[in-house]
């Protein structure tokens, strides 16, 4: 009996200095190269599927992606009366494009990435992740976020995602203040930015500084932590800020019956109108720890 | 300048064949023993305190044990219309019953454990959930909770919680069929069930398992899922299964109000009532799972 190649024993691990994940991989990676930004890379995972890293740390795998992608766009695009341009900063994975071409009423998608090789990476080797990337619908811009949203025009999109890596490296800009009051400006009235915001378990003063810089410049009552599982992140229970302009609620005038069908029709693994509200009750101990 | 020696770098690893969690933890084991029944020991983690482990896998850690605990005790409590009496079967570390004890209307609770280098470790090492096993309301029995429950009498439990290790080892007579059914008789009518059943993302048939043994027992109609993140297991998403002797529902006559005044009252870290409507709530992945 001959062993097949793939029993080797080999792990990629993603660690801070105390808590690390660790996942069996097939072998060498599909993909490795240096950026002037990172080093990107994408590993074949026996638990995950292909799996994107970035430094490494896992930006997104196969067979948990879901979660993440269809929580960061579904939610603001039935929260939002009327959606019509979608701005994507990061994601150049393609997942979270995906999911915003499901929606036909949404006319203009502008994708910024600032990694070409992230978007090379994913063409290559995440089909089911970039399969949205060529959509007519797009504008995919190889370029600075923060600097394209201090170009754009005022009131430009409905609805802006931040779709970033961790608040270390490339992404360092996009955690703070000016950035984000760039942001409220070239949001139309109503409109709503969601950032991924990190994980409330594991980098606390982190997970708090984000949620205090978004209310400095949304204003305290217009800011909504939600949660979503996502067993590939740390610990696994991952937050996402909702910023509303004006006073769109996430949850008082949200589209329900549209996200009932829509979450059916699309057969989604994830979301649908009652994650959506459930989506934003938080645990006592995240509560507190926002209330502070 | 000299190094202390909670510098040493070694880590504690749970694994399976293709993923794996890791903690660094502060040096030797503060306890280890081998019973009967498996390996115990406990070490002392930077990221989530002081963790109980039993053959390797992780059972509680201090700054995580309270979304578990939380919400095996809490749920089926504020379910039931007037619960008395309360039997735990496994839990030894004592953090269910700490939980049970804040209820002042349950007026008996009983806790078997087969172990009793569980509990004498817990009492040990970690006080802050070993704290109620000394409540005089509380009778500990070192005793095999299968044979407990075949010789215990018809309706003499309101709730009955499954607080166990993995279907593996000592714990694999707890997820079979012949002992949901002596459960089920040992309830009182409109009585509850609820036992930890596994993580939907990690593994799947016997997640799916576990619910097609508890609807034979109790009926379709009378089993359901529930959700907490829990970073220190695998993947991060636990569930529970809430099953109900009777037509008791978990949501719609639950003390809704009670619920609130006391996650307040107790300063919880996790439950609130709001939390106990969410946590019924299902990602489509994991609905389909179950449907099928």
């Amino acid at each position: 009996l001959v062993e097949p190649t793939y029993s080797r024993n080999i792990w990629f691990t993603e660690r801070n200095e105390y808590i690390a994940l660790s996942l069996r991989h097939k072998g060498d990676p599909l993909y490795k190269k240096q950026s002037k930004f990172q080093k990107v890379e994408i590993y074949d995972t026996y638990q995950f599927g292909r799996m994107l890293t970035c430094d490494g740390a896992i930006m997104c795998a196969e067979k948990d992606e879901h979660a993440y992608h269809e929580m960061i766009c579904h939610v603001p695009v039935f929260a939002h009366a009327n959606p019509k341009r979608v701005l994507v900063i990061g994601g150049g994975d393609g997942g979270t494009v995906r999911e915003i071409v499901r929606h036909e009423q949404i006319a203009q998608i502008t994708l910024v990435e600032i990694d070409p090789l992230v978007v090379e990476a994913s063409r290559k080797h995440l089909p089911t992740l970039s399969s949205a990337l060529d959509h007519p619908k797009l504008t995919l811009k190889i370029d600075d976020g923060i600097k394209y949203v201090a170009n754009a025009a005022d009131g430009a999109f409905d609805i802006i995602l931040i779709d970033s890596t961790d608040p270390v490296g490339p992404a360092v800009g996009l955690f703070n203040a000016e950035f984000y009051h760039q942001v409220h400006r070239v949001l139309a009235p109503n409109g709503i930015m969601v950032a991924q915001s990190e994980s409330p378990r594991f980098n606390i003063p982190v997970f708090k500084e984000i949620f205090n810089a978004h209310r400095k410049v949304f204003g305290s009552n217009n800011v909504y932590p939600y949660l979503a599982f996502i067993p590939t992140y740390p610990t696994g229970m991952w937050s996402f800020s909702f910023c509303a302009k004006g006073t769109t609620h996430p949850l008082n005038r949200f589209r329900e019956d549209a996200a009932a069908k829509f979450s059916i029709d699309q057969n989604l693994n994830y979301y649908n109108e009652q994650i959506h509200r459930s989506a934003f009750v938080l645990p006592r101990f995240v509560q507190k720890m926002i209330q502070e």
